[in-house]
């Protein structure tokens, strides 16, 4: 009646419908005004719905988005776009034709992250492997907390977590998680390396220890802040030690500690900053964290791709120091959104104790098969997506060689594009990249002839975000841009994706001038 | 060479292959032995593998594994498992044949908790429409946190957040977001509280603060437990009301906490608890949390979908009092996994406050657009996956009348089991049903003639395990069992899911009485 394809309300008389034999021969019950005979919602009767968004999906968010031709974006400001999409919830429902036209809706003003020409992030790309598993995973609606439950994800996060720990070298084992982003992973670490020193805060809380404080670099990701203030340790425990003096870590717990009878519990170091991709020197850092009894996290959710690498592995050196590693695969692996594990060294069970509350309904021990495999109990999550399955089926599928060569390319693509930046007038590099990621200014021709100074800098830095805003309208590409200390705005290109080449990499460069000539 | 549909390695001269003309007048490029010239990624190549993959899903992933003639699940062992699946990760890839057949495989062998037969979590069932975003999701890659890289979702979101708190009754706005599952969000709840008593605790952290102390009744998610542990207040300062002492909340304020120092801070209510269905009397905590001047959450991630039913919201009654929400629409509403929302009643932008980081590099104030609508940090994540998508496209296709029915034919449901368990011989009821959670004993034909005796419940406690253990192997439906405080294993049946008729309420019983009627 309202152009649904299924849903026929309540056949009271199933008989003449439903082919189970067993149902034609139930009379009809009705409790509370409902009829209960037979279900009200046939699967089968939305193949058309979902063979036509099926189709949809393959042309518009796959080989549309995708296209190098289409435009990344279609920009409209917040209040034209709720008017083109009508987002208000009614009582009554729309037609599935209504409903196929708000999908097309939905594609058509997203941004595409896929597109070749987006480099506003640290992921990028389609990966089909990745993105087929994801299917399959929203398609069996399955939750990750008895094995039970999802026998074929919990051997698979198994498997990735055994062969991300051998890749770290990690080579007696271990322990892991999959989990909702990197910043969790991170906080996993903080509350792991916390419990580890104190196991009585788990009960007794932060009140009943001395005041915990932990260091990181300057250029870590925010959400080591942002952990220190959920966790209850708060931001101002997290001591920053500066980046260019990462190496007198020692002197800094020996003054500032000591000074101020806070204790110390962890390190976290970063293999691969978010804005100038940098690692820090894990070795060092590790030989302190020894010597002061200090839990060592490597946050290597952007770096991580590196130990894919034979030839850029050495930027991690140490790794295999640390007590635990945030990696997310989603990033320049390009497993699909998201795709992040927590691992770590311990083989002891510290994971499980740390985080186990023992619920009775879920984690009932005289089950009948051999529990050690329901991992449930060692997350902060109860319901848990199996993203490590996105990760696999793509590994299954490349192999370890061409995730390698992916790797490898993206390093190369980056040093192309410095090579270019450091060429061309009216472009200048912000430091030799690291990683994959190119960070660099642009100067129009109105100001490359000014002197060095202040004036200068205040100058330059409102270009990009200019040159963002125009790249956005006209939907040519996206590259993000930000200050950094005391560095004026600047761009930031990340490569991450097979799908690019150096073509675009030019393209970039052309753009950017042809956008920002006449600022 | 490898069968593979595409990927076609490094093409040097891409003139040929490519139909980009810009592309094609470039010349070679090598950087560290990496040509860099064209794509090594086509993903139009990918359409075979893509089109095959979706006939796969659609086939075994929708059709297969929501036919009622069809197995819950096909047990395997862990250990049988893994060598059915041959799950190591090696140096080579596999060919498209080869993953399309473990595409096959992570199916046939996967629990279907979409099937009419599953019952044993509290979520179930088929949403196609819900499935179809999720699916455009997962395609388009998007994520939440500034409005340049996600437009559309962002707008979704706050839509939705909108809605759900109308539907609340918080008529003059709030505030909100979507998160990776309901024990995030209570953990958001709990450190929102605790910001809200205490500022200061997000800088100097919980040393620099008395002891605080948040109330819960006994029958909570364990979740609460868990966000005690995480945020650093200690499980030992999470006060358990007993539920059947549910009306001396005040008594409890005065006496414990006065006598030991500790400060309370909020009153964690449950509506719908996860074993028995039940609902705290939310009214009446309400006034003891406004005479002390504690947060009031409630964490109704399994009870809010009432909220929908003119005729059951009363079990909800007094919800808008409370200082925030959480409200799962995968669960009972059956949005596609995860969809979860956090529900918060200040309009003084409380939230931000408490969980921003003001991280330079994303969220810029020198953008083009209005950046209040950039609503990452918000989120104790980075990365965030627009969930709400999935709820808004089922919410518009459906109407709020549907969404109304759907949860008034599961309580009719619930109530047509629990008359029939009464009905039957055997069959013992734990207590009549508040919501969809239906609680039972099976007493096989060999103990209903002893008298009631520890000795008769220590032998039914041993009943649900084994009828479970031989359900699962059969593969005939999935029904979860728990002990509960003093009360031996008992069946939770859980209604959700419109595929579900009266017809499956009486398979259940009939076949755990086949299954367990020589016990």
């Amino acid at each position: 009646s309202k152009g649904r394809l299924w849903v026929g309300h309540q056949r009271v008389n199933s008989s003449s419908e439903n082919p189970d034999p067993v149902k034609a021969k139930c009379p009809p019950v009705l409790v509370d005004d409902v009829y209960l005979n037979g279900p009200t919602l046939d699967v089968n009767g939305a193949e058309d719905f979902i063979r036509e968004s099926m189709r949809i999906i393959t042309e518009d968010a796959v080989k549309k988005a995708t296209d190098v031709r289409e435009k990344v974006c279609e920009w409209h400001s917040p209040e034209d776009l709720k008017e083109l999409l009508d987002l208000q919830l009614t009582d009554e429902g729309e037609s599935d034709t209504r409903i196929l036209e708000r999908c097309r809706d939905a594609i058509r003003y997203s941004v595409k992250t896929t597109h070749p020409r987006f480099f506003n992030q640290l992921y990028a790309g389609m990966e089909p492997y990745s993105m087929v598993a994801s299917f399959i995973i929203e398609a069996l609606k399955p939750s990750l907390y008895t094995y039970e439950v999802s026998p074929v994800f919990t051997l698979v996060e198994d498997a990735v977590l055994r062969k991300m720990r051998e890749v770290i070298g990690w080579k007696e084992g271990g322990d892991g998680i999959f989990n909702a982003g990197g910043s969790l992973s991170n906080m996993y670490a903080v509350n792991l390396a916390r419990y580890h020193h104190c196991p009585d805060v788990k009960e007794l809380g932060l009140s009943a220890v001395p005041r915990l404080v932990l260091f990181t670099s300057q250029e870590c990701h925010y959400s080591i802040s942002k952990a220190a203030a959920f966790l209850g340790i708060g931001t101002k425990n997290v001591y920053v030690v500066p980046s260019d003096n990462r190496y007198i870590f020692t002197e800094w717990l020996n003054v500032r500690v000591c000074d101020q009878g806070a204790v110390p519990f962890m390190v976290n170091a970063t293999a691969g900053t978010t804005v100038l991709g940098a690692f820090d020197p894990i070795e060092e850092i590790a030989d302190i964290c020894e010597k002061h009894n200090l839990w060592l996290h490597v946050d290597a959710c952007w770096g991580g791709a590196a130990l894919m690498s034979a030839k850029h592995k050495h930027l991690l050196k140490g790794v295999h120091r640390a007590n635990s590693v945030a990696w997310n695969p989603h990033k320049m692996l390009m497993a699909c959104l998201q795709c992040c594990a927590f691992l770590v060294r311990d083989k002891t069970g510290l994971l499980q104790r740390c985080y186990s509350a023992r619920a009775s309904y879920l984690f009932q021990q005289d089950k009948f098969y051999d529990v050690s495999y329901d991992t449930g109990d060692k997350s902060v999550q109860c319901s848990r997506k199996p993203d490590a399955f996105k990760f696999w089926l793509m590994w299954k599928a490349l192999g370890s060689k061409e995730l390698e060569q992916r790797v490898d390319r993206a390093f190369a693509m980056a040093k192309y594009l410095a090579q270019e930046v450091k060429k061309r007038e009216g472009f200048r590099l912000l430091m030799e990249p690291e990683y994959a990621n190119v960070c660099f200014w642009y100067i129009p021709p109105s100001l490359r002839d000014l002197p060095d100074s202040t004036e200068l800098w205040e100058k330059i830095h409102k270009v990009a975000p200019v040159v963002k805003e125009r790249m956005m309208k006209k939907g040519s590409m996206m590259v993000g841009y930000q200050p950094h200390g005391d560095k004026a705005n600047f761009f930031r290109m990340i490569i991450i994706s097979p799908q690019v080449s150096r073509q675009d990499m030019d393209f970039v460069l052309d753009e950017i001038d042809r956008l920002g000539r006449d600022l």
